[in-house]
């Protein structure tokens, strides 16, 4: 198979690095194409971005030129690290040129033509992808998206337990990492010494973003899950990891084994594609008291693992447990990348 | 009045810091003993504590001399900030001995003779001591305790709620802070760039003290709350102030605006005491989106007040918000005193 | 004596709200008068300012309207936490319209007709208000500086050395607080495990200010002091405090007693002066091993005490030893209202 | 050729820890033996050890049983990371056992008849092993040393310097990690939103080590280089590398670019033998403002290369920079291997 070329929009931001990095050596895809704002536009990419990842930046990255964010660019397909206020504009402008989008915007997630996707969890809902070039006009060109860096390790847990007990209530508080606000982000003086009990839009995100992705696709149209979801979501002082405490209530009976086999049996539907960046196994079960914790777990499946910890429980609904999972990696740079591993699979790129 | 004559137990360690400080200048108490354990008797102050707080040790301190925990202190009454190991025994010995015993240690808290008190919340309970003393056999002295630090926050903004709404459901995921751990307590490779979410004991402790607290004395018998109550505790990187997520269902149907009424227009039953310790305004609502936060607003009310923020609708239950108190203060060593206050004001001490 | 009315440029950011701290309750200012920038002017102080201290905001500073910075505010004087870039033009349009400026800003510190002071050091160098009017036509109005905040706490523990023993070499490297960058300053995701080993211009700032405020002032002419100055500065996660590691060479020889004796018994010409910020004492040595540390004792003397240790034989120069200063009070709010007392205290406000 | 095989004191500590991660397919050697204290003897290596690092342990390591520290292990030599108040009985007892001892311990690197060694730096020093078991009648059995992780860094970076232009003074300040103190170390709360400006012993270390490292050795003894080292330590909260700002005289002239190609061109003598833990480039030069960073350049060349900045001209001495290298890596467990290494590329082991 030859590699697909891949470009990649909002190429210098934070989740931008984090895409280019994971695809250093990627077995299926090349990168023939970095956009970003105008003021980047034909600079190196190493004079373009301020590079925030520990590893070093690839040595074939650094000389490639920036160019802005219009749709001409060499490539198969486009991954989007575009920022919110502009994705609305350049993500639609792509698809409408030909080009599959697989972004990490929140723009168009919620939309009803639009795919949501976790690898894992709901494949068969880039099924609607025909219903949106038809909605839309478009001949070649779509958006796939995938959920916001909070909601994905929880959705992760959730879907063996939803899969064989059906969970019909979710009480969730995070403790979400720094880099998800981006870079500069956090100011340091607010954090240190601190928590801030409030991220804006995050609570909502969460809360929507769950049904739609457990929920049913009937070829048509998407069934939300009938899942009652509460969130309180909070900034502490780790780098990279969302730590989340989460009771759930299922409407069938299960005993604490039966839930941690769940998870350790976890094989998902497109376990035999092997896309390269899905981990297996995807959910890692701890047996210690207390785990998972975000330093020491984030890496887990070259960080593409969700790590679940302290089931017990619970006195008010039926278990609490503790889910971790790396926010640029799971929660955004994989996930858009999982994504174009699928859509590659299906012979959608 | 003459101030009376305190002794402290376990007056080297953090929580025993915290209350010397506290009684720096108190207006109705002063130091005359200071005990702990062996190898510290003999020991002028200033050898023998690792003194760890910001403000400076109050000059009188320093030059004490400190004793064995042995029941023989020439004061009034004795404070204990005693590890639990050894409380379980030196606490009964002091009462048996005649000393009121003001305690922080969870030793004796769900006895249920023995008052589990804050005195905004539940000062009737002390009625338990003459039952106490009748069971034990001791004359004058007794045990009275105050709960746990992350229970204390919690209950407080619960309080008023329970009065005029009826609670009937809690969820509370804690963030707490590295001082409720003692000292040296976490290690710094611990929590550099983590959470640990998990506290031994923590979560069972808010879920038992919290029935109590909020429950009803007959002048006979505790009658426990009848409230579910759901803990997830967390260790964060934060010096003081544990930070809280609550929702809560309620039997009595309440507007957001009579929930924050209900806050900001409680006024504790023993306010006419004017106990020195108790705050006024003992809770505190702020308005602005991300707060309370730990550096923020641990210092509010000297560290007593409890500050309360983020009202909003819960998707399962009927409310959320945030509540914030400091834990070695308002959660320790200020419970202690309040407590002690109010036994005074009773004329128990 | 009637209270001096006071006026704040630059009254919305870190400094300016530490000055408004520290002036609230002062004996002999009064603030009149807020200015800002264009796009706060008309709003209330409340809203204008993010309010970054964990001390509330004073009450009656909240209602007050923030200007615009045009040299027609209703005060006796004006206090300049403006920022560098616009310091520049703002300060000598005050000063040209009959204001003492009393200035924290970086770019007049260096000007040979311009007083860089810090009360206990070189109060004499006021002198030159006179020549600095005639030079630039000012009738009334004239510009006075305090120092860096690095610089400050490290000139504090040489004036008494220099006093009596002449420093002739300074090796000093600072470890920097981040509130010294300011609001927002210093990305979190930058400084969590992590130092940053460069400040822009903090070194140079270091080595030149030093020698103007240890020189000598002739009635005409600044003699910058004879010392060679080396300075390594970095960041570190440090809230407030600047902790700085000093090795000196004296000329004259010095037991180690004599040198804490030199600190201990540091008595500024200005003490007779009684100024409400200046403390007492303002230099403190301190014995255990392992102090000064920022947490620790930044807040000596209300912020304004200068903490030095670990006195020790340097193998290269004669001695070392660690000195710490809090940053936005000793080193910024608290030097330029220190200023302002000295200046009032020679009725030249 | 066969894989040595190696047995490991101090198994279960951080250092051991790292140790044994680092030997995990390591090319030359393979773990036959772990010791550690009696209360360790007879488990699992998994149960005695609490695993810090954050890569998983490996896979062979966790079944391995634990013995006790007597010297009948089943291996050709010991690595030893055993702490100072132990290893000056263990590590003589296995040397005269006739094991070769590659110790990270202090207590044997100032004997005259001991080497003190970096690969790089002096292997020569190796050649007083035969004098060593003459003086201490072991046949086969030696002691071979690594230095202290806060001068190993520094040395590195002055090597290149001393060899080309004759270094003969040396400032230095460092700002050391956490995992420099062991496990559990530095509390939490003492190293919080601070600095602690003390570290037992280790400016004595950096003073004498530096000496023994780049001075000569005749064949019969060793000549301290002609250095004047002065240093300031403190411990900043960091998880894993030490930064130090450092300022050299030099003999001889060197303009900046001779400087640095000293650097970039440095070929250490060993280089030909193909260590496998000795990276190339050994010592890096990055050019950026404000770089080395711990968290940013701990890593380079797998914790095994040293990061050198920031040159300018100093202006007391001649030059200044900046030095970074990972304290249990190049500074401890990688420290040991890469003389384990060099012993057996030259047969002695």
């Amino acid at each position: 198979m030859n590699p697909k070329r891949v470009g990649v929009l909002g190429a210098t931001g934070m989740v931008g690095q984090r895409i280019l990095a994971m695809l250093d050596n990627h077995p299926w895809f090349t990168v023939t194409a970095l956009a970003a704002s105008e003021n980047s536009a034909g600079k190196k990419y190493r004079e373009a971005a301020s590079w925030q990842l520990d590893q070093p930046m690839p040595a074939w990255l650094g000389d490639m030129t920036v160019t802005g964010s219009k749709p001409d660019l060499d490539c198969d397909f486009v991954l989007s690290a575009l920022d919110a206020n502009v994705a609305g504009e350049i993500e639609p402008a792509f698809a409408a040129a030909g080009y599959p989008v697989i972004s990490n915007a929140k723009n168009f997630r919620m939309e009803e033509d639009v795919p949501l996707v976790i690898p894992e969890v709901n494949p068969d809902h880039l099924d609607v992808i025909a219903r949106q070039r038809q909605n839309r006009g478009w001949r070649k060109g779509y958006i796939v998206t995938n959920p916001n860096c909070s909601t994905v390790g929880l959705v992760m847990a959730l879907k063996p337990l939803h899969d064989m007990f059906r969970v019909s209530k979710v009480f969730v508080t995070t403790m979400q990492a720094l880099s998800g606000a981006g870079y500069p982000g956090v100011a340091s003086l607010d954090i240190l010494d601190n928590v801030v009990p409030f991220i804006k839009g995050e609570e909502e995100k969460i809360q929507v973003e769950t049904l739609k992705l457990l929920g049913g696709f009937d070829g048509a149209q998407y069934q939300p899950a009938e899942i009652n979801v509460s969130a309180h979501c909070n900034r502490v002082q780790v780098r990279d990891g969302h730590l989340e405490c989460v009771s759930v209530e299922l409407e069938r009976q299960a005993e604490p084994d039966e839930i941690i086999a769940a998870w350790r049996g976890f094989r998902p539907a497109i376990a035999d594609k092997k896309l390269p960046s899905v981990p297996t196994p995807a959910i890692i079960y701890r047996e210690e008291e207390n785990r998972p914790q975000p330093r020491r777990d984030r890496d887990a499946g070259a960080g593409m693992a969700v790590t679940v910890g302290r089931l017990r429980r619970d006195p008010i609904l039926h278990y609490k447990f503790v889910v971790l999972s790396h926010n640029t990696v799971r929660g955004a740079a994989g996930a858009a990348i999982a994504n174009a591993e699928l859509l590659a699979a299906k012979n959608l790129l």
